[in-house]
């Protein structure tokens, strides 16, 4: 089962709106095949699988991260598909929340005869899915927001500045973290400020993230890097649903697909806005400020995981914050996170904290 | 010479205006004394070590951290008590830049025909005296800023709450910190919002640290904690050379310390502060802000160390920032430190960073 979770987790970023799921079949304690659903999210590894085992198959054991699927989507249900290949024994070690699946799927290798064991490192693999979960349990991706500030929790000077206030290493370290995501998403502000491609560099051919603006009046660069680049990898618009179609039309037509979305207290509803791109299939969004997207995330509480690069170096209080108002008053209300671990890349330290 | 330095290390915080110097004398392989120097600076760490060894240290080898004084202060010089008492070889870590000594211990203990090495972990010696090194090399106590700060560095909600931002854990730490310095510093702005005692607690019966508050116009709370102690524990009053005597004379009376310094743009010059604190004796001052005093030190580039807890919370840009303005607008110009390592207190992040 470790194997299938490390198998499963190589998927991530890669397969939604599909789970990231590892399959690794046994008999007679000699690996038969492993796989992981394929980048795009099919085949399911399952089926990759036992295509891999053929005709060996037949009374072997399969290892399945998340509880097979017994319904038909783009692709037949995998549950049949074990049950086809005379697999004698399937252990499972999460079960799949989608109401689709939801306990079906082992229903269904039961019914078959085969010996169904669930929950076998049921944590770790609830954690290696947890965008798929969020998805289906609470209609929204996971998303962890990334922060990458100087000691005092600037993210640029006075004149705007910000290139570099982390170094390489941490800079690397995010695009690491921008392949393991389905989307990466900034604020309109950051993309007129930085014009940024927030594609993911330095690590050979890999699957781009979707790249997300959140920008209720669509005023972004049209001659920017983003624009440019809308009708070759995917740029998606977070923006006012009321906003009028004129101001759609030129972005739709460089490429990009727009997100219609509420807009409360004159910004961008986040709460709506996740919703309405977890029913656009995605399952863990990376979310790369700047402070008005950051502090709204935050107070409406939909931070699952917070990534602190800090630098060595004092900015001082004309310094741009890392977060803008938020609107507290009492540190009870404070949103609290628990520190998951800390580390140096290179000269900077990085601090990864959950959502308590 | 491990031994020996760990021994001084001992005497960090408690030995000031002396350095705090570790001596071990060993003979044929076998320890026969180990010493540091004294809380309060005397009797330095080779007079006690050599009175534990008695008549057995003739012919021995004694290790010291520190060059031996030469110079007749408060004590005789230790250069001539290792000669009257007959040993045979001294090796030293660091040399004494302090001009008094500077060479002329060496010169003397080889002028008596003693075996003398030098060198000898030197670097980790001088890391280990460098209070004392900066006092006499530039003139001012070695400096370390302490922060406490949410995610996005912050000290403090918009309504004033600070406590407790970080844990038990990393306040206990702080205690420990304190502990090992001379002196503990505010800004009278701290001073008047929280009334701190700023005392080490929680650790025994320890040397209180000196309490140094810098406040130009003297503008404290009356009947706070730290005027109520002043007669009991020191209480330094880091103030406006300009300041009328009526305004000095109720400290005074309280029993506090007053050190006139001198102003400039309206606040206190803590260049021109740390050396009349030098002058009064402090190697090692450990500096725990507010964000006035902290942005002043670090602009003046006057922070030596730096501590950064940071506790799992966002509290947004109303909140009080751990630095004030420092009149930076490029990055190039912002102080920058070098990390010396980061590790969890608790459920809150340590890192600790020395100036590049």
């Amino acid at each position: 089962m470790a194997l299938a979770l490390a198998l499963g987790r190589r998927g991530a970023g890669r397969v939604w709106p599909n789970p990231n799921v590892g399959c690794v079949i046994v008999k007679a304690g000699r690996i038969l095949a492993r796989a992981r659903t394929a980048d795009g999210g099919r085949p399911h590894a399952e089926a990759q699988a036992l295509a891999l085992a053929g005709e060996a198959a037949r009374g072997a054991t399969a290892y399945v991260t998340l509880e097979p699927c017994a319904h038909h989507g783009r692709t037949p249900p995998c549950a049949d598909a074990l049950i086809a290949a005379g697999i004698a024994r399937v252990v499972v070690a999460a079960g799949d929340s989608d109401p689709r699946v939801a306990g079906r799927g082992l229903e269904r290798l039961r019914a078959a005869g085969i010996a169904v064991e669930t929950g076998l490192m049921e944590a770790q693999a609830r954690a290696d899915l947890a965008g798929f979960l969020s998805r289906v349990e609470r209609g929204r991706p996971r998303v962890m927001l990334k922060l990458a500030t100087s000691l005092d929790g600037r993210i640029a000077t006075a004149s705007g500045e910000s290139r570099w206030i982390t170094g390489p290493a941490a800079r690397a370290r995010v695009h690491a973290m921008r392949a393991r995501h389905d989307a990466v998403m900034i604020g309109g502000g950051t993309a007129r400020a930085d014009d940024p491609m927030l594609t993911v560099r330095g690590m050979g051919a890999v699957p781009q993230p979707v790249r997300i603006v959140v920008s209720r009046r669509l005023d972004l660069p049209p001659e920017g890097a983003l624009a440019a680049s809308a009708g070759t990898i995917p740029l998606w618009l977070c923006h006012d649903a009321a906003l009028p179609e004129a101001a759609c039309a030129p972005w739709r037509a460089r490429g990009a697909r727009l997100i219609p979305c509420a807009v409360e207290g004159g910004q961008i509803d986040m709460s709506s806005a996740l919703s309405a791109l977890a029913e656009a299939g995605l399952t863990r969004v990376f979310c790369e400020g700047g402070g008005g997207l950051a502090a709204s995330l935050l107070g409406a509480d939909l931070v699952d995981d917070l990534a602190l690069f800090q630098a060595g170096l004092a900015i001082g209080a004309e310094g741009t914050p890392a977060l803008d108002a938020m609107g507290l008053s009492l540190l009870a209300e404070a949103p609290r996170f628990a520190l998951d671990r800390c580390e140096a890349v290179g000269p900077d330290v990085l601090s990864l904290w959950r959502r308590d």
